[in-house]
């Protein structure tokens, strides 16, 4: 068991990264993109997917990369992570998501601290993002070992469009984002139902995963997410 | 083996999502594409590869994640899907189709019910959609052990463009499309044609594979889709 | 050995595949783009590099998956494809690459027989059509086991773009494409330029491998394109 | 172990097609681009990662495929690379990279012998390339084994999208793209900023990887970049 410190480290770092990754392309996409949405979504999602997978990838062996509190609270629930570890993984990765907000900004030469006044809100945003939020977590149980970095980049990639609210599925996302007025940004008042939304998603996917496998339903399966290279163990 | 219950929840669920994905991800895309149709196809494209490719993945070993009912005839008549297993199978997509459509209105704030008046028709479509579904056929029938998901998927967005049908591919989904009077849809009255297609499609990619083999053509060739991955099987 | 019959279909089949998809999409992507060519060109890659990944994982076990005559030329010269085959080789893929052409026309309701007007020719195209022949040879003689598939794809991908050409880098492709008067099209008249280029291209990529490892120039070197799935061996 | 003379080879030309890539892509998406810079980062962004991911694997068993001046020198603090190697193995890079932009010149008709005028600096610009380089090399140093090609290539795709440097990431790259006057170049005089950040940005990557895994960070580690495929190993 890699000790907690590292862990703590790589969720930080993780969730920094991905915000940065999220907001930066963000804000390159829409600069140069002309006006058109879709042509700033595509190189958003584009830059997303390939942040995710390789951030999956690099930290899984050591934290299991959740660097999204509702991953972290399911496998706490689900024995998969210690139920002391989970506040400070949520704390580390909410502390992560300003800092990579505030560094995307750094990058671009703007202000850093700043709040998005993008208002994201309604029905149709909540239910998509209950959807996207119970559509990763259904990725996350029931990935093959080894695929859980692809799959879940992958699909948050598919979500950024077939969902209405654009995906974002992490309460820390949607935390981080709020500290940034472009593209990728959400209005500080659109974040709590959008959290909610998370949440209900969560629990959502967990009860499709345990109907699909119904004598699974009451034991931790052991999927979780890590990385399936051979990279050396951590002690 | 996994329970025919599960197995036909994971049919339902997994038409329902791919349906909510492809009808989704193109009511984002021509919201967002300024009028430019090469840039919405390929978004939409996009969003169909990647939640093609994870639904394979996740529920190919329950139910072999036919999600298209020639899929589960070519799987029956070769005896890898019990022939009793054939109707529920194909219910289950059918229904499936339809709760996607609705699930996707219900994201993107827009009427449930609604059919679509975009008449697809006339002997280059109908030779697209034989095209597209031998091509599937063949894909599934010839796909290394393992790489059904990432092959099938591909194979789906490529078809997208080099057909002129967008390469439906598929009776459930073009039942469900029709339900949507969007980028996606189909008219009433233009899906008995892609249907029919489709199926001498199936048919034709089938006498395509036996042809590359002649030796394996009597005999049932256990190639079918199905996760590689670790998963653990199911019960 | 997989006998010659299905050998030669399956060339026939694959490279008739191969460019009903170069210039299927080339037709849709022209069609939809509104006179963007970049647009148009990243839609024509796409369905390129996911078709050509498609073909060769799948036809790879029964005949290599050559689809292009120089290749077929450095195998049999490197002892990996009888010689006496080379001929029905490459008389299987030219054959193919016309059914391939007419092939899209239909799916577009165009004329079948038809002839490109663009010219291609100058300096720079030549020398881009050797560069891309002699990366496609050093990609496939150095590709690790397993990803022969997803290197040639990915790596003629990056070629429509980085060669003014938009890398043919493929006899058959370039007689083939010579039958549409469409995106993919080449003038007849350009043909033999772009032949020409491509044989030194392919030779110039064997040297470079074999400068780069000179202790195995003189012997064959056991890297063929196959897939490297757990297809049954075929009898 | 492979003999030095093929190692620098397969840096050289490796850097230089690296290259080749990377301007040449960028010639041809802003001619097609209609203006639309986002289109052209998007497809100079899809022709780099797949040549990357396609010059690691093909080269990784030859040289270890580094490319990229600082990931030699790290390799070398590390142990993994000869010191007396790596002296030779930047003037293989640097050597590479003008040919390589010589050689994406030549295939576009373009004059041979010019100068980039697009000054590329400021504070934001720097801290992009410390930050890209930074995560390129905690990509190298974690990737698991057989995965660092793709994870290479895909981290470096995102790092195009939200740096605001557009992630050069590489003191050869920088190096070469100084000598062409197109959608990649940099000025001369923006070269030494861009060097210093990607240095400072490479020490801070290998402190980052040793904070991430304390008990590590006086050994060196198994983790190098090479191909994970079961090509022969070298003599």
């Amino acid at each position: 068991m890699v000790e907690l410190r590292s862990r703590l480290t790589a969720e930080a770092l993780g969730t920094a990264l991905l915000l940065a990754i999220v907001i930066g392309s963000g804000i390159m996409a829409e600069r140069l993109a002309g006006g058109n949405a879709a042509i700033a979504l595509l190189a958003n999602t584009a830059a997303t997917v390939g942040g995710l997978y390789v951030l999956i990838e690099a930290l899984g062996p050591i934290s299991g990369a959740h660097i999204n509190p509702v991953v972290s609270a399911v496998m706490a629930a689900r024995g998969e992570l210690p139920g002391a570890a989970l506040l400070p993984y949520i704390v580390a990765q909410m502390l992560g998501a300003v800092l990579g907000a505030w560094l995307a900004h750094a990058m671009f030469d703007m202000t850093l601290l700043q709040f998005s006044t993008r208002v994201r809100s309604g029905t149709g945003q909540w239910i998509a993002e209950a959807v996207a939020t119970a559509g990763l977590l259904l990725v996350i149980l029931r990935a093959p070992h080894g695929r859980a970095a692809s799959m879940v980049a992958t699909y948050i990639g598919a979500a950024y469009w077939f969902t209405a609210s654009t995906s974002f599925a992490n309460p820390a996302a949607a935390f981080g984002r709020m500290f940034s007025n472009s593209f990728a940004g959400i209005a500080p008042g659109s974040v709590p139902g959008f959290v909610l939304a998370e949440c209900a998603g969560a629990v959502l996917g967990v009860l499709l995963h345990n109907l699909l496998e119904p004598r699974f339903a009451a034991s931790g399966h052991p999927n979780v997410i890590e990385s399936s290279g051979e990279h050396p163990p951590q002690a």
